[in-house]
């Protein structure tokens, strides 16, 4: 099997030729990040030719995500931080459809090179990739404002969990609170400090077990990255059925700032519906996992019909405003 | 076969949900780009889900490509061709192995909505995903420096180009004059038109057929994007095999701009290598699509010799400068 790295070419001797800064820079910051993944990903060749080559044995899972900064990300945060936020977004793709992330590929765009953030953008790199165990195969890196796009794979499970198959009758369920990211970015704000309360902003998990553990027995699903209202109502335009959400249902991280938990989105936090004959078998498939699954609503009628709620409107996020 | 195109979903009636224009943006310009091919192109979902499901037959060819507004395109292009290029130019890495293209995703960075402009945009990526019988299979639009990153899909053919496989006494061939995209951008900044003269630098052609005409003979190839000495460094550095490199046999577009010609890039030609007793074969198939193939150099030594040079210098392109 051809399991080549980012960029092995060993430079020209001909001092005719500059070795141009964009391909020291691959092969500097960006070679050979979960390289020992590459086999049991079906890559057979990663970086340092003009595409790579995947050998799927299944169907392929493909999503994209891009992150902006000042807007999906502070250009003060740690570069370890801006770079594993950005794959875990895409990754949260992945999830959303109980899939299994196999590789994920990068575009970098940036205005110059500062090789201690480009380390630290590295770190971060090489931290999801170990946690998912996903190399990264392939990219582009280009001069221009800090932004980077993800594209990433994954392999579907037995079922394919869509944005479309919730039946009136389903319970509307959620993976846990909203709202941390929320908190974590004031906090951030406030206090530039990676720990507990700043983490779930800056290092945002992607649901991968959790919905592997659903994928067989929920209807329908979807991640909340715009807002809950945002991303349910993907699901009741998709599914065709409406939906009773009850406000007084969704846990919050920080009760002060409740409704800024629910606009704010950024939690990945899976949004997913289920025949009410298996809530029971699901929500035992969830503890055995040490996670919750909150009921908060349930699919039917024609509209979105909010419960409960002590606001006149929630708002979304979005990512286009 | 489930194939949805982008974002069914249908609208809240709700009027305390806002509808958020990223999502209708996405609809109305974004949706349905070259949905006739999404079953010969193997993809079972695009777009309107988390993820786009594709169930390839074979390999996957996989690249991405990032083109940024004043680095890699003028903001005042007409947008056809700035998405046309954009998807253009990451299609050919596709034809530099040698494959088929089928499918493309898009993520799309613009700072705000302009409908003139994105219907434009719009008919960029139709055109070019009629001409490659590609569908557009999903992505992403934010907010943000105009920017847009395309990850293209292909099936390899019988044999893939590497740029690792040229061998010594391989002879180095190039599919056509260089500098078309120099004459032309120089000739768009003086008189912002349409023609055949700024054609080549507006919509540069993957060079698709020609490549998997060469595939079966040909020891190992790259498209050139960054100036034809950037390309061949690595061919010379991955295949561990110097080149004495002809200049005087380059074609050029314009000999009053000779060495901008050699050093602009941009023009998406194949470099290709060949063994000596696999030429005449090659260049019959070459001659029976109506191209050219020009021998510009020998496989030879351990590094870059270059021969009949009036220049001191050949610079290359960085696309990271």
């Amino acid at each position: 099997m051809l399991a080549v790295e980012w960029e092995h070419q060993a430079c020209l001797k001909d001092t005719q030729v500059n070795i141009n800064s964009e391909f020291e820079i691959i092969k500097k910051y960006l070679s050979g990040i979960g390289a020992s993944y590459l086999d049991s990903s079906s890559v057979e060749l990663a970086g340092g030719d003009d595409c790579a080559v995947l050998a799927p044995k299944s169907k392929l899972l493909i999503s994209t995500d891009t992150s902006v900064v000042g807007v999906h990300f502070l250009k003060t945060m740690p570069p370890q931080a801006i770079a594993y936020r950005a794959v875990s977004t895409a990754l949260s793709d992945i999830a959303a459809m109980g899939g299994a992330p196999t590789a994920f590929n990068l575009s970098l765009s940036m205005p110059s090179l500062d090789s201690t953030w480009m380390k630290a953008f590295r770190n971060g790199l090489v931290k999801i990739s170990k946690e998912h165990k996903i190399p990264l195969v392939g990219g582009d890196l280009v001069k221009g404002p800090l932004q980077i796009s993800v594209t990433v794979f994954g392999r579907p499970g037995q079922n394919i969990l869509l944005r479309s198959g919730a039946m009136p009758g389903d319970i509307l369920c959620l993976s846990d609170a909203l709202g941390k990211a929320y908190v974590g970015l004031r906090t951030y704000k406030s206090s530039p400090l990676i720990n507990a309360k700043t983490r779930p902003y800056l290092f945002p998990k992607a649901q991968v077990e959790y919905a592997q553990a659903i994928s067989l027995h929920a209807s329908s699903a979807i991640d909340i990255s715009d807002g809950i209202l945002q991303d349910l109502s993907h699901l009741i335009g998709q599914s065709s059925v409406g939906c009773e959400l009850d406000i007084a249902k969704i846990p919050v991280a920080d009760s002060h700032f409740h409704k800024q938990c629910l606009e704010f989105g950024d939690d990945y936090q899976l949004l997913f519906t289920v025949p009410p004959n298996k809530l029971d078998l699901l929500e035992r498939k969830i503890k055995s996992l040490g996670k919750q699954c909150h009921t908060i609503g349930v699919m039917k009628g024609a509209r979105l019909k909010i419960l409960n709620s002590p606001f006149k409107n929630i708002k979304n996020w979005d990512h286009f405003r």
